[in-house]
């Protein structure tokens, strides 16, 4: 059996769930959806966004087959995870509680630090998550991080080199727009963790927030103070979801020994010699766009992305 | 008389428009519309843009009585300004073809160069223009301008200081937010410089096709390559604006000689003692966005911004 997996996102950022999901299930089948024609979400109204990630929702699971769904937004998974589960008749599981949890794992001191969008901080769903599990939370809106992994200023294989000297040589010979990316980072945790110092946190991990942050994880990782870890929410995501698939798959083995007609195959979900990986993506609007960014959130090509109509 | 001009955006960077104006203008009255809601036009269809566009020049010609219109959106300019001709019974001015005409007036070399939004540069509408008027122009979408100006890390009376002895050392003691958005600036027009160079071009104008881009001046004069002319599209649309007004209002005073009946007062456009400045400011979402940013953008306090509904 070949279970397909739904992945939700507003854009492609959530395409680094998908990723985290494919290393983790390589047997599964994948449906990625994007809904690009009505993104941003997170200037949107709660009650559009749950219209909105509904009817995703519902391609997703009534069109393509997807038997479980993974929210990779974090603005639909603050705002509208009730609204989604409400719409259909598969377990849907988001981002903000994984990464929460993850934090709970990983902190000692019981505070965390949060960065995000401007829209998932204004939601301070994190907070709330953290706070359910005991932890104090400081959330804080990068707005620059998306725009600079969009243009591809995070590593040296991915941008044009462009000389110049005075910034180069301050900078030990990394490419001047990576340069760029680890001072806007340097400049937002400082202000971050100054803020921390202020309110009498002790904080001793970083939560990325927003799905196009593990693009800047080796970035992040060197400009975090000595022993903070970097938590990362798709990863943390990604093992959630394998843990509700192997805790099905291990209700549905017994339910074929209780009742064998109903279920006539178990679920290897993880295994050797994984059959080709099998991944459809689908988009709103900008395609193109999609193509062209989404190989860098993946880890590999997207393939030909499908262009769909939600309506309005 | 005081004439009411409608000045319409996708967001609030319009608004430098609207400073350039009534700079002009200080005897008339404005009211300006940000249709937040739905930003950003650039990823939507063109029959979307000319709908959405319609729709708000609409609200400001019937609804707020505006006797002309200022579109301060490159999007609608570039996509939908025939659109928007036809949907109201007012002259109707872009940001575009006035932005081409003040770099044919700079030019020398007949070469220029036109930043912008990646929308802005897919539609190509500044090359068009440009090409119209006999230049060659060479444009370059610069995604990361826009959040660096909506961050506020543009000038040093607007960003918090924040200590970093090495960059600000390099930096001779600017901010560093502010010597991160100059060397982005930097790095953008090395690229471009470089790449005009390639063509064969030699180009002696800037031309700013963004609305946010105005406050970026300073750092973009300090940047660009000696002898180089910066030429502000708003600034240039402001000037166009009050030639058509200035036009009018030399035809409707020809036509109360003519006909005393049909024109009963004639129009001080300009003159001395200004009565108080009178703006009001629409947005159909994200109003506290707008006041907060506004400002800024308009060199002055926006006033309450007023949430209004067009529909879908």
């Amino acid at each position: 059996m070949t279970p397909t997996i739904g992945v939700f996102d507003s854009g492609f950022g959530g395409l680094t769930v998908l990723r985290a999901l494919m290393a983790r299930l390589p047997r599964a089948q994948f449906a990625f959806l994007g809904d690009t024609a009505r993104l941003p979400y997170g200037s949107k109204s709660r009650r559009t966004i749950a219209r909105y990630a509904a009817q995703s929702a519902r391609f997703l699971v009534q069109e393509q087959g997807a038997e479980f769904l993974v929210i990779a937004c974090n603005t639909a998974s603050a705002l509208a995870l009730d609204a989604i589960q409400d719409a259909v008749p598969v377990p849907v599981l988001g981002v903000i509680e994984p990464g929460a949890s993850a934090a709970r794992a990983a902190s000692r001191t019981g505070d965390v630090l949060v960065i995000a969008t401007d829209a998932t901080v204004q939601s301070h769903a994190y907070a709330a998550a953290c706070r359910a599990l005991g932890l104090r939370a400081l959330e804080k809106a990068c707005p620059l991080l998306v725009p600079l992994v969009e243009e591809g200023w995070t590593d040296r294989s991915t941008i044009a080199l462009c000389a110049s000297d005075a910034f180069a040589a301050q900078a030990e010979s990394v490419p001047p727009q990576v340069a760029v990316t680890a001072e806007v980072i340097r400049i937002y945790l400082a202000e971050l963790t100054a803020e921390a110092a202020f309110e009498g946190l002790k904080p001793d991990s970083l939560v990325l927030g927003c799905t196009h942050y593990p693009l800047l994880r080796p970035l992040l990782e060197k400009a975090v103070p000595a022993g903070m870890r970097v938590i990362d929410s798709a990863e943390a995501a990604a093992d959630a979801a394998v843990r509700l698939f192997n805790g099905r798959a291990a209700l549905s083995a017994q339910e074929e020994a209780e009742c064998p007609i109903h279920s006539a195959t178990s679920v290897e979900w993880v295994g050797e010699n994984p059959p080709p990986l099998q991944v459809r993506c689908f988009a709103t609007d900008s395609v193109e766009k999609f193509e062209r960014l989404g190989s860098r959130f993946l880890g590999r090509p997207t393939g030909p992305v499908e262009l769909v109509d939600l309506g309005g």
